[in-house]
């Protein structure tokens, strides 16, 4: 088990955490196996997308425009509460295949991470089975 | 491999799961790993959220909105088509690292169930590798 | 680890891939563990849903009403923008238990893959752990 920090840089982002999980399957010298990526975070998510440039703000705007803004109970800062709907939705943890000391994706999928509340600094719990 | 019950009391609730699943942890002394868990049920869902007072009928609403109400074509109860969609979308299999013999979860992290067609005894199979 | 093709016969479909994936089980003869899913594409995804008759077309008609139509800024082909936001919304990993050489599912409970962009031949990678 390794746990990966990921800076965000701004409020709302998808970050691509592909070549980093890469380069920490080659420093463990995985060569075949199972990734597990466990965010503990509940303003931001874990998926897989298609990253073609501008892509990113789509994906942004979509959910901006999916989840509702009601008049939420959160004691805090109810501002929040929709950030805390897409994590849910979105979810936390995934779980990517291993081949030749590499994630397994499609020509265009990539592992990203979107950020909801930043700019932060994330924590990932990856683990190898 | 255990199976575990969780009673839910209401027809929507959002359940904290996170002190039992510890629990299981506990007695089947498991120090370190991975936690996979599984809901066998079309009309609930598991995913990790912030529990703060209020938060969960926040959820609950924020579904709610989400979800359309079409003409749906179930054919025995299409008035429960918005339940399956909110699971499927949601998920029913969750991933969750354990350290020290607990999950490793976020300050504000827990893990929930969410009722969308209770009150009903749920099933959730957990498996440790 | 493995691969499998599933076909896709339409644009918009939601594939019941609960028997192939048995079929795999019994021909690796795995008896008890955790079966990991992932789909190898961002146009399409992985859950599990309630496949009554006529249901199927109800999880189409809610996400294609959920997932907004904006002014999206994919370079190549915006109009595949929602199909790239179901695919990270539902998610294309999912870890379903196997028992007695059979995935563990609800009784109403199903594996699917939702095609968002076919016809087309989907990959899905199987490990067991």
């Amino acid at each position: 088990m390794i746990k990966i920090s990921v800076k965000t840089a701004k409020k709302r982002e998808v970050v691509d955490i592909t070549d980093q999980v890469n380069e920490e399957i080659e420093k463990l010298e995985i060569k075949d196996g199972i990734c597990n990526l466990f965010l503990t975070h509940t303003t931001a998510a874990l998926t897989t997308a298609d990253l073609d440039p501008g892509t990113d703000q789509d994906y942004l705007a979509a959910f901006e425009k999916m989840v509702p803004k009601l008049n939420y109970k959160h004691p805090h800062d109810p501002g929040h509460t929709p950030d805390h709907i897409s994590s849910a939705l979105i979810g936390t943890s995934l779980t990517v295949p291993v081949e030749h000391g590499k994630l397994i994706l499609g020509t265009w999928q990539k592992v990203v991470l979107i950020e909801f509340d930043g700019p932060r600094e994330r924590q990932i719990v990856l683990q190898f089975s």
